[in-house]
């Protein structure tokens, strides 16, 4: 199971919650294991998972006929199905050999609901949570459908609970650590291939090609891809384009895609023939600042207290002007996981934490360097999920 | 410009509407012409356009600092930007010599608000629409966003628009049209390139890869890829997985990416090897429902006339028992575009609707087939947006 079920019991009992209904795509994947797939790539097709404070063989996938073949193909840790709208089949004539057809055939025979909303309705009933308090995936909910909920069920005690999903999140388990460091390996493979293509009039988009290429044929799927060239570095959501290479630009990779749903984001910077010696300086400075996060994060340390160590290390490398917003978050379903490593952040370091870690710089104009690294937080110290380091690369002249 | 304004102009008189709010990713881009990636890799991050009765040159655009660099490089048809939240870049030292970064420091000029919300409502205020009736699509709100609205703007009078957005967008302008072709004839070539290596032993994997790969060479970016070998073609969403192909086997394609953020959807059939005659037969009745659609459909006509054609077609070609729950949508920057050619549908094809004609037909654990081409709809009849035609295709034995 991917879920972290110890943590997820123990916040739900912390909360007082007698069950909370996941709805995001990340939060519906992470606690069932259903990625459905419409969800996913599309904004409105909703799936929800009401999971009772009991555990995994009370909690209940809720999805749409059209989906119940995923499920039936995905073997999902939460076995009870809900399924709303109609989904036509032909009859079949004997009984399926396979075993997913059959799966699939049975999760069909469960009663047809209405709607997401009515199902979820119906399930909260059969569970008899309708006096419980319930926490609520709220940014998974579409306009209305809380009203529709707290109508319904009038005696619910209601409690947004997209927060408490994101915590429970924040800690990974073994099988989330293997994607993870298997999609940040892929990123710096993709990376490596680009490079290999980085020469004198080759174009943003051409490197972008290769990138997303190797992360294809690597089993991952592309999802970011910021390549910019000189001037374009600096432009922080960099989209390739036909800019060419010249002698002289700086590079900034800002990627990462996803292997089995989970993301990578990772950055690097590389230099094209001769570059002023300001960059060079200026990325040793940036590395000095994820060396020292790895040498110095620990479970127990106040995320803010390493955004204030990772800014000190860079400016006392040789940035004393380095000024950032954050220098990294964890990574997970989502590119964006908690904790966010920001001056202003409540939250705590915590071992099974995957994390990016890293230290951008802008220079309008003239190059923007990164890098940007993935550690996994041990019980002392931290374990690196990737095989390079964030060390500047020079493409062949 | 992308946007259809007339027909949005249009929209918002006859819902007597001062101002319009668009709130999802389709929505923000259909409308200003800027495609955010935070706001479409993710789910959270938030971009708003706020549209005035009066047109373009009065509409704003509402998005975080950290994404200015996107705007300047893209320069979207609306120039009016109002920005919330922080966003470090180093200060400059000389005037940058390059178009994009100077606007990118130009709009960071602009006064920097505390989140979207605060900047909307200061939006709304300044542009005199306080006491207004405002069309908001709520499908782009987070939970309690429209409360602190009602709350700050307790004079507004608002009205859910998501809809009548949808309905705007569900016409084409020229230049939709040309993504939309291509995005349709790059998903055509990516499943050519996968039907060559469609031969004994390879996995539906393989197929995917060189799929997505194709894609990527040609300018796209993959999103969709259901291959299926056999009895998994007959899943209706069947990722694809180590299934090998064997002699015999029905492969079935539904794919598409996106070129220039449209979206493509398409599907094929294909038999490797002897298939019984049963898949031959129906492969062309599916075919004929299609053809029958490019050559009935007119503006004017209601959506269900199309499906129920669309069936009756079929169903005298060779499936008597044939039954589904649409024929075909709309497509656009969202998968599922208007109209949805449906029983129930009440929408009326218009021309300038780009429409994804489908015939699926699902034998669980046997086979399933399926045809799915892109028409652009014309004041007399319809243009085919792609190059080959849903003919029952054979991988080399």
């Amino acid at each position: 199971m991917l879920l972290n079920e110890e943590r997820l019991t123990d916040r739900i009992a912390k909360a007082r919650l007698d069950a909370i209904v996941a709805a995001t795509p990340e939060n519906v994947t992470y606690v069932s294991g259903f990625w459905a797939l419409p969800q996913w790539i599309r904004r409105g097709p909703q799936v929800f998972v009401l999971w009772p404070k009991e555990g995994v063989d009370s909690a209940e996938i809720i999805t749409s006929t059209s989906t119940l073949d995923l499920i039936a193909d995905q073997s999902p840790w939460i076995t009870r199905v809900r399924r709303f709208g109609a989904f036509h089949l032909e009859p079949i004539h004997r009984e399926p050999r396979d075993q997913v057809t059959r799966r699939h055939l049975e999760l069909r025979s469960c009663p047809e609901h209405e709607d997401a909303v009515e199902a979820l309705i119906s399930a909260i009933r059969e569970a008899r949570l309708d006096r419980g308090r319930i926490g609520f995936d709220e940014a998974g909910f579409a306009t209305g459908q809380v009203g529709r909920l707290t109508a319904q069920l009038p005696r619910v005690q209601w409690v947004q609970a997209s927060s408490l999903l994101r915590e429970v999140r924040a800690v990974k388990t073994a099988g989330e650590v293997d994607r993870l460091r298997r999609a940040a390996q892929i990123a710096e493979t993709s990376i490596a291939a680009a490079m290999a293509v980085a020469r004198d009039g080759a174009s943003e988009q051409d490197l972008a090609r290769v990138l997303h290429t190797q992360t294809i044929e690597e089993g991952g799927e592309p999802v970011l891809g910021c390549i910019g060239f000189g001037e374009r570095s600096a432009l922080m959501n960099v989209q390739p384009s036909g800019r060419r290479l010249r002698p002289g630009d700086v590079i900034r990779f800002d990627v990462g895609g996803r292997f089995r749903h989970y993301r990578a984001d990772v950055a690097r910077t590389a230099v094209f023939g001769p570059v002023p010696h300001e960059v060079i300086r200026y990325c040793r400075a940036l590395l000095t600042g994820i060396e020292h996060a790895c040498t110095m994060i620990r479970p127990g340390m106040p995320a803010r207290q390493v955004y204030q160590e990772v800014v000190g290390a860079v400016r006392q490398a040789g940035i004393p002007q380095y000024r950032r917003n954050h220098v990294g978050h964890g990574i997970g379903l989502d590119g964006y996981d908690a904790p966010v490593l920001s001056p202003e952040s409540t939250e705590e370091i915590e071992a099974g934490m995957v994390l990016c870690i890293e230290t951008p710089f802008y220079a309008p104009g003239r190059w923007g360097l990164q890098v940007e690294d993935t550690i996994l937080v041990l019980e002392r110290g931290v374990e690196r999920l990737m095989t390079t380091d964030g060390r500047l690369l020079e493409a062949m002249t």
